[in-house]
């Protein structure tokens, strides 16, 4: 970890010396969309690469913060720093994220190991994606040697955040309705590990047998090749499970890493691929808008096209033929 | 509506015609993130813009179906046709939305001025708000006198898709856990009515009384002037309060055409503006990855990021400024 002996240390090597309010400062900036962050994250991004990256996602009520809660304990018992994000896109306005990460603090707020931030990003062009691939950067520049980013497994765009992981949870518990079965369909793709929590509940065993099911039925596994994806009972606020479920996440890490890091690396790859399109679509689009002198310069063609007079796929055809058309490849 | 003599009509003219095998192809096509659908999009784009646009949108399990089927019979019986589109993005894998489609359609399966399809889009690039606008489109030059989008409301993506709509409706139940408040708080800047569904649970009273307390909250309104939101009670299995909704769609409705149409046209001069920069990113971003070569042309750069060799925002505005550096404004 480099030293820095001058007397103002910037905030890209404060974040790597593993300064709390640096790093949370910068995700609040990254969470703001401010443009000013990719400085500071080409400086901290060689410093990143090395955590065991985390996802757990899941239905609203499932319990998935008290499972994070359980399992970050677990990691600090076996000596390991933790970084937990939790990306919260449902409460925009209310600041509920903020609110989020007092309540949870407060299990870890005595631990120096342990830093928790959430996120409940707008984001205007990036989006959701981009800005938790970013904040995940930060913590793996903070040293942190698990980071967890937990989401609300709802729509695509959690689907994509908890898919970027090397390691993916899905949490669900017994007898939900059909809406949230569906929800749980869509995510059955993805896991790496499956948690029926709660599992003290009526409904347990079917829950588990189900999954098994449509763990059978999914015909391929376009993750790392080689690992079962295993189903998991828990009740989290009984500590019940979570043993087995830490053990879980620790050989899969493990399978990741076998023979060369073959997976891992594959892992990564899709990462870095999706991050780096995420990055490409905002920054091209941003700079477009610039270079056609900004949404105003749009604005009488926005007008005919409300009134029909044009229509948007030819606009758009045409915009990026002047744009892109002459460029060299 | 214009007749076609020749024998065998083009996708569009079909559409404008009203066929339903058409528009069901088409959006399957858009659904699918097929290119080739833009041309037909282009010519179908000036019959839309005269329908009701409404968004029905909240959590899982909160009776949305039901609502939105009792809402098409009440349209149906007051004369006017009903296009409806279920935007499902939690079951992509699962084929889910088609049997969607089959279960909705028993109840209005012999009328034909009801057309009910789903959509499970995943899209690559342009995602689930893109294809749902044009997805609108479609209805809306079939004839269509209503256009009602459902989603379930949890991620940026859904209250996107049913902010541009130009009425929202956002339906919540009685009872609902902590999880489920923070959902609905994202939801309530985008809303104009609100739904408390399944009044005849214990705690409706109480649903009501936050609800316009998170309203009376909301510092302002950034949907036309004019309109307060308002709050309806309804027990959709027994069609209570049904009646109370249609007459606020219809009066809110009224409210956007009152004075010359000035508040509609606001709600529609975003919609469009939404759909155009959705359109500019995902052509854009496309028509660059062409230019670079593709993927495959980007994939050693890939693998330096994942080494950490180089990283991916400094890369990312490389490949911009070669790609726009010399495009003329």
């Amino acid at each position: 970890m480099p030293r820095n002996l001058r007397k103002e240390a910037s905030p890209a090597e404060k974040i790597i010396n593993g300064d709390v309010r640096a790093a949370a400062r910068l995700i609040r900036r990254i969470d703001d969309g401010d443009r000013e962050v990719f400085p500071v994250l080409t400086t901290l991004y060689p410093y990143s690469g090395k955590s065991h990256v985390i996802g757990f996602t899941g239905a609203p009520g499932v319990g998935k913060s008290t499972l994070v809660d359980k399992i970050v304990t677990k990691f600090r018992r076996n000596g390991r720093t933790v970084g937990v994000l939790a990306v919260d896109p449902t409460s925009p306005f209310t600041g509920g994220a903020i609110l989020g990460d007092r309540v949870r603090m407060q299990n870890h707020s005595l631990d120096e190991g342990v830093f928790i931030r959430s996120m409940a990003t707008r984001g205007s062009f990036g989006g959701l994606t981009r800005s938790t691939a970013d904040a995940i950067i930060v913590l793996e520049a903070m040293g942190k040697e698990v980071v967890i980013v937990e989401t609300v497994g709802v729509g695509q765009d959690e689907v994509d955040i908890v898919h970027n992981a090397d390691t993916t949870v899905v949490v669900t518990v017994p007898g939900m309705g059909d809406d949230i079965q569906a929800i749980k369909a869509g995510l059955m793709e993805i896991g790496d590990l499956f948690v029926v929590n709660k599992a003290d509940r009526e409904g347990a065993a079917r829950a588990t047998r189900e999954l098994q099911f449509m763990l059978d039925m999914s015909a391929h596994r376009f993750r790392g090749a080689g690992w079962n994806p295993r189903i998991i009972e828990t009740v989290a606020v009984k500590d019940e499970g979570v043993d087995e479920l830490y053990q879980a996440l620790v050989d899969h890490r493990r399978h990741l890493e076998a023979g060369g890091g073959e997976n891992l690396r594959k892992v990564r790859k899709d990462r870095v691929t999706n991050q780096l399109l995420d990055l490409l679509k905002e920054h091209l689009t941003e700079r477009a808008l610039e270079k056609l002198g900004g949404l105003e310069a749009l604005n009488g063609t926005i007008e005919e096209i409300v009134e029909r007079a044009k229509d948007p796929y030819r606009v758009c055809f045409d915009l990026v033929e002047r744009l892109l058309g002459g460029a060299s490849g």
